[in-house]
């Protein structure tokens, strides 16, 4: 298998005044090629650190691919870096310096001698071009390994990469492994350990199937992967390890590969030809602010309510004064009154309703922070959950607007009596 | 100096499934201090990776943070690899152990053996407390060198950093150099290269005040440094730039330090007691999210209208029809009686509306993409603003609330003329 390391090279990156995203998409590129990502590294502007990450990173990996620091601007010291490390001496190349020549005739720029720098390679170094800039990348074949050199803007690095260094990689090492399947299952509502142990007993060996748990609160990510030359193959494999999973944690999963729950959501919505008014409490908007990141939210989401007073929940959705007196605003009575009053009130088929307390204070010893009532109403009758969720402010309401969403989906797929 | 390396450990992160941003995080923090990043890495849950990396960035750095692969499940191997590393025995820790049950006791969770993984670690270890989850971080010192192991949840590593390793390494390190005194001014509404352009002058050296720029979207943060004994020697070097950069972005400043534009806009509310309404449309419901992130936020945000509907915006907000047919529910009359309507049916002092076209769909040649319309209502009148941005849905709306709160905060400050 071919192990590839990324090296990005920049003081903006050390200093940590610019987020580095080359890595994250050469890394995801790697993945999809079947390619294993061995290391990655950010050293800044500076000879010694350069030379030192590439012999090291040499020592990892077969090919090492290195964005950054290939302006024609006096910090930009990577192209002669490199040829250094390697004892070879620096030549211009004429087509390069006449390409650029005429990037700067076609776009009206003034040249100016620093920019000849662009055009001057390490000896033996393979030109990978830039179709978008003046920043030609190139690459070196050193002792059966290869380092390719692109730069380190996004937009001309996420075009030379696929472009010019993904084919050479094959070129240069045509046993670069079998292609990489995967299949990822998105639950929400059990604890990763817990999640964990239900599948602890799955033989990844036997299945020749990996499964890998990537939190990202309040989801969890099973990724399942597979390595072969048959995707059909792979999809066997793949879907006999799902069903085992479907079978122990359906309950739990939301969404597959890249579906969002606002957008399974949206979708089951928009296929049954539902609408839907949300009255939101403490999550404060936030259920419809991911509603309406799917575009054409529109079809279904009719409005929503942010009813932070009492005074906007009896004025708007019909809760009675008696009813936030008599059982307080958070309340089982007063999350079915919303939701009731939202579907009522904006002529919807759906009403959904979040009421709670996030904190950090507010809390009493009956109803300590945390205490959420969601419930749902459809034209038969209304459900209502109560959940006690231990986060602080922000993550309460996040994970309250994932369980609300849950509730629509399920609501979708089964009815009221699986809400 | 003291130089220091960051690795990250997890083969989501290698894999390119999730972004990285403790590195990110972490270097800022090390400027802060005036520490040198000399080096970021990130390799997979491979004990031999771990143990290569190690190697490497000891002889680059005096220190380490290791963050990643400290969960409770099998493919968590960053304690055992270190230990393995390093010939050291892992040794159960029964005050850690306590303190994690305690936690699974508190919040309701199932225990499962596997848990008791995260109270094991390498002899000689000091415990760095996680006082957000069950993952304790460690300190080993090694040969006149520290390596500091903490979490990869970023929530975790965010708080145990400066609480934990950060004074660990003063302590470890007494020379590590001149205190570092900082000032953040975050800035929107003007692009990177011209704030740059504004402040290029300035002379740092003369000033002894370095200017940082950290584009966090849509806001910009401009850090302000110095490196002195003395405290009030720095506060008068950065109070001079900073009255500086005050005279030439004041319009642009909306917040310093750890101040946001939600908690500016809420101390402001809440200083002078005023309260406000939201009517969003094209935001929908992002605007009171960030509100409600605020403690305290029912005190002065009496309700919002996700008014995603011509009739919601019709019978919420009293817009007409006919205006509505007219002009259309992007257009300044639209958005003025919006906020008016919001205002008056609230009874707040304030009513907020923004009403735009966030696409993918929905543009035309007069109103294209992007077209966003604010305004501001208070008891005398109303004001409003025309956006044209250009970005995708979700950006969209992360710039239109922080431009509808911008508005606000101006109000605040200086009436509606400051608009």
């Amino acid at each position: 298998m071919l192990h590839v390391a990324i090296l990005t090279i920049g003081d903006e990156l050390t200093g940590g005044r610019i987020q580095d995203t080359n890595t994250s998409f050469i890394a995801r590129a790697c993945g999809r090629e079947g390619w294993k990502l061995a290391a990655s590294m950010a050293v800044g502007d500076d000879e010694g650190a350069i030379k030192k990450a590439l012999d090291y990173l040499l020592t990892l990996a077969d090919a090492v691919v290195v964005t950054g620091g290939l302006g024609p601007t006096a910090d930009d010291i990577t192209t002669e870096s490199i040829a250094k490390a390697f004892g070879l001496p620096l030549i211009a190349n004429d087509e390069v310096l006449a390409y650029i020549k005429t990037i700067f005739v076609n776009y009206n720029l003034v040249w100016t001698d620093n920019n000849a720098k662009q055009a001057v390679f390490p000896a033996g170094a393979e030109i990978i071009p830039n179709p978008g800039g003046t920043a030609a990348g190139f690459a070196l074949h050193v002792g059966g390994k290869v380092i390719a050199v692109i730069p380190g803007v996004p937009r001309e690095a996420e075009r030379m990469f696929p472009e010019g260094v993904v084919p050479l990689f094959k070129r240069a090492f045509p046993e670069a492994g079998l292609p990489v399947h995967t299949r990822t299952i998105k639950i929400f509502g059990v604890p990763e350990a817990k999640a964990d142990e239900l599948l602890a007993d799955i033989d990844r060996k036997k299945e020749g199937v990996e499964i890998g748990f990537y939190p990202r609160f309040p989801e969890i990510h099973l990724v399942l992967s597979c390595r072969t030359e048959s995707a059909s193959d792979a999809k066997q494999k793949l879907g006999h390890v799902e069903a085992i999973i479907e079978g122990r944690l359906s309950e739990f999963i939301f969404a597959y590969d890249d579906e969002t729950m606002e957008g399974t959501v949206a979708a089951g919505l928009t296929d049954r030809g539902l609408t839907i008014a949300v009255a939101e409490s403490c999550t404060g908007g936030l259920i419809c602010d991911r509603l309406t990141d799917v575009p054409g939210s529109s079809g279904f989401l009719e409005r929503g309510f942010v009813t932070y007073s009492n005074a906007a929940k009896t004025e708007l959705l019909g809760v009675p004064q008696e009813t936030l007196e008599e059982h307080g605003a958070v309340s089982e009575p007063t999350a079915r009154l919303m939701a009731e009053g939202a579907r009522k009130n904006a002529g919807t088929d759906l009403g959904l309703s979040v009421t709670g307390i996030a904190g950090p204070t507010g809390g009493s010893a009956a109803k300590p922070v945390g205490t959420v009532f969601i419930a749902l109403a459809d034209k038969k009758g209304t459900s209502c959950r109560n959940y006690s969720f231990r986060w602080d402010r922000r993550r309460i309401k996040q994970i309250s607007a994932q369980a609300a969403l849950l509730m629509v989906r399920r609501y979708l797929r089964g009815g009221m009596e699986s809400v």
